[in-house]
């Protein structure tokens, strides 16, 4: 099979006076050293740990759309701010997409890229918003047999991140967890895992249809952040569960904060003397996401055995080792379309993701709505 | 000798109808069990840690004494948030008072005990605001000789506070510290430390005189937070240190995510690929204190490896365990008079804590200003 000579990429680019650029970009076809692959990229989702590198801190609300095919270009305005924390990419080209899946259509010399010659493969690598990519072997994941490029599309970040959950929950001495934004793919998904482990789980959902939804598939705890007993609710679920570690989708506003009162307003139920300095066991809340990009706001009355940090799951395998992330790997495999399938409301080419008006549905982040990229889509 | 057959302890009480409530209670001598002492105790210091349980959320702005002598008493209005929060110590008498320093006037049968007869010693037993106190003989620290009771009086919430900040910093990976409200009575203990120990210290102070304070000291780094170069001078400091731990006395406000933007601000300038989920060592600020009293507010432009939450001593002392808290101590002892020296700039009575004028003066924290009741002193 002969590889064409070029491929597009998707490109995001901070430029020095104050522009957010996205186009695509004519790769050379590389040639892959001895233990590498070329991946004929088929399909690759669009996560919400994508969107923050594809669009950083532009205003999306003024973004514009310009040319057709592989010459569409997306551009938005870079307020002020924005710039000053994106100081370190500005003028940097970067490649977008962290997961997706192909065909193998190029194998390096050695034994682990050759045996992978032909076959369907799950890929974490980075820039994989393109029509190919090469990686090193070690880092596909081959597909099972009846499997398809879509079944293996996000067979990474979500899976991994529900699964690093429960680990952190282990590792740090917590027996349940609180997760927000529970509805998500990512939340169904831990509601999954939950109920197959038997780890209890606080659901935290903002609309009644939300929680519906996880009702019905099974969830035993399910609070609504928009009522009025939202507090009440959250402590009785907490006190039920004995849950002292939450991960927060949203990041800003008082979220956090809320579900730390809770775990204090819960643990204080505990017959015992009153301390002044709060309950002793740890209460942590991790952020592993940005849906609100307002501030974090901790009232702090829930004592002094508290944390708040982010959570990013590169950084979490890092510190947990080979060992874990392999067995969380090899779990993900075996049980890809049921525990840990994904379900694309729009499959969209790349030329269609640079498009304004399909950039603002994606990017608003719908609870139910997950967007595909099939990069081999006409552009 | 024959001890009186009652003695005064003072008691924070918050009532059901909003009040807090200080008064001075009279209570029977105690008899010691066998692993016990009772304390006369003859100086004991206020620390910004007592205040939170002697005065909790109640609007001190609105303090009114009465009474005269051992009938002097304190009230105060509770806000309707203030008494929420302090749910769980409504009409809950407090003793207060965390550390002191006296002299074992009555023993318990066993060794432990009756070696400490007649000695002075220091202690932090909790409700040490009382003219006696009858603590287990394992918490007392016979002072050495030459040293008085107010040499001792605060032999460990300070001293061991600032100690197991190096600790926790070695504990966790760090190399490097921060501190806040630097040149306070810990702040100064702190950079004696420091100096003696080879540990580089940030110092964050809010004035002038501040500065020239831990400058005329040895400090080495010291940057003024009322300057407009704060960030620029605090990640030079940062990065010239590597510090990637701070402790932060103030609690409120926007210093604790300064503090970790000027540390990714540090780390972006080590020469390598930009992430856009931030740089990678975690970045740690425990809030050990709330010298600012509204929320905390983060920004959180400082990518996913980060960490803000509560810090306690106690807390601290469990995790660490026995073999460390022993070294610590023993290190406090011998050094009483040196590093880990306190200076007081007042010496009140019992009844004199509880006047309004005077509250206003030791509750206003101003740095350089210590007080240190005197039990012993007529009521």
């Amino acid at each position: 099979m002969s590889l064409p000579a070029t491929y597009l990429q998707m490109i995001s680019t901070v430029t020095g006076d104050g522009e957010l650029r996205m186009e695509l970009v004519e790769q050379k076809m590389p040639t892959p050293k001895p233990g590498q692959v070329v991946v004929k990229v088929e399909a690759t989702p669009i996560n919400p740990s994508d969107l923050g590198v594809m669009f950083g801190w532009a205003n999306l609300a003024e973004a514009k759309s310009s040319g057709l095919g592989k010459s569409t270009t997306l551009t938005a305005p870079v307020p002020a701010q924005g710039m000053r924390v994106m100081k370190a990419r500005i003028d940097q080209p970067l490649p977008v997409g962290n997961e997706g899946a192909g065909t193998v259509v190029a194998a390096g010399l050695e034994k682990i890229a050759q045996e992978l010659m032909g076959r369907l493969v799950a890929v974490m690598g980075g820039g994989m918003y393109g029509q190919y990519r090469c990686v090193d072997a070690a880092m596909c994941m081959p597909l099972l047999p009846g499997d398809t490029a879509k079944d293996g599309a996000s067979s990474f970040v979500n899976p991994l991140t529900a699964l690093s959950m429960i680990e952190t929950m282990r590792m740090e001495g917590h027996t349940a967890l609180v997760h927000t934004a529970a509805a998500s793919n990512l939340g169904q998904m831990l509601n999954r895992i939950c109920q197959a482990d038997g780890v209890e789980l606080v659901n935290i959902v903002r609309k009644p249809e939300q929680a519906k939804l996880l009702k019905d598939m099974g969830a035993k705890y399910i609070v609504d952040s928009s009522t009025d007993t939202f507090l009440a609710d959250l402590t009785d679920a907490v006190h039920a569960t004995g849950a002292t570690l939450a991960f927060d989708a949203t990041g800003g506003g008082t979220l956090a904060s809320t579900i730390l009162s809770a775990m204090e307003g819960a643990a204080a139920r505990t017959p015992g003397a009153y301390s002044i300095y709060g309950s002793i066991k740890h209460k942590q809340v991790y952020l592993y996401g940005g849906l609100d990009t307002s501030a974090t706001v901790l009232t702090r009355g829930y004592g002094m055995a508290w944390g708040v940090g982010g959570w990013l799951l590169p950084n979490f395998l890092a510190k947990a080792g080979n060992e874990v992330a392999n067995r969380l790997r090899t779990r993900v495999a075996s049980e890809l379309k049921t525990t840990f399938a994904s379900h694309y409301t729009d499959e969209i080419s790349l030329s269609e993701a640079l498009k304004a008006d399909i950039v603002a549905r994606y990017n608003a982040k719908t609870t139910g709505e997950k967007f595909l990229v099939c990069p081999q889509l006409d552009v």
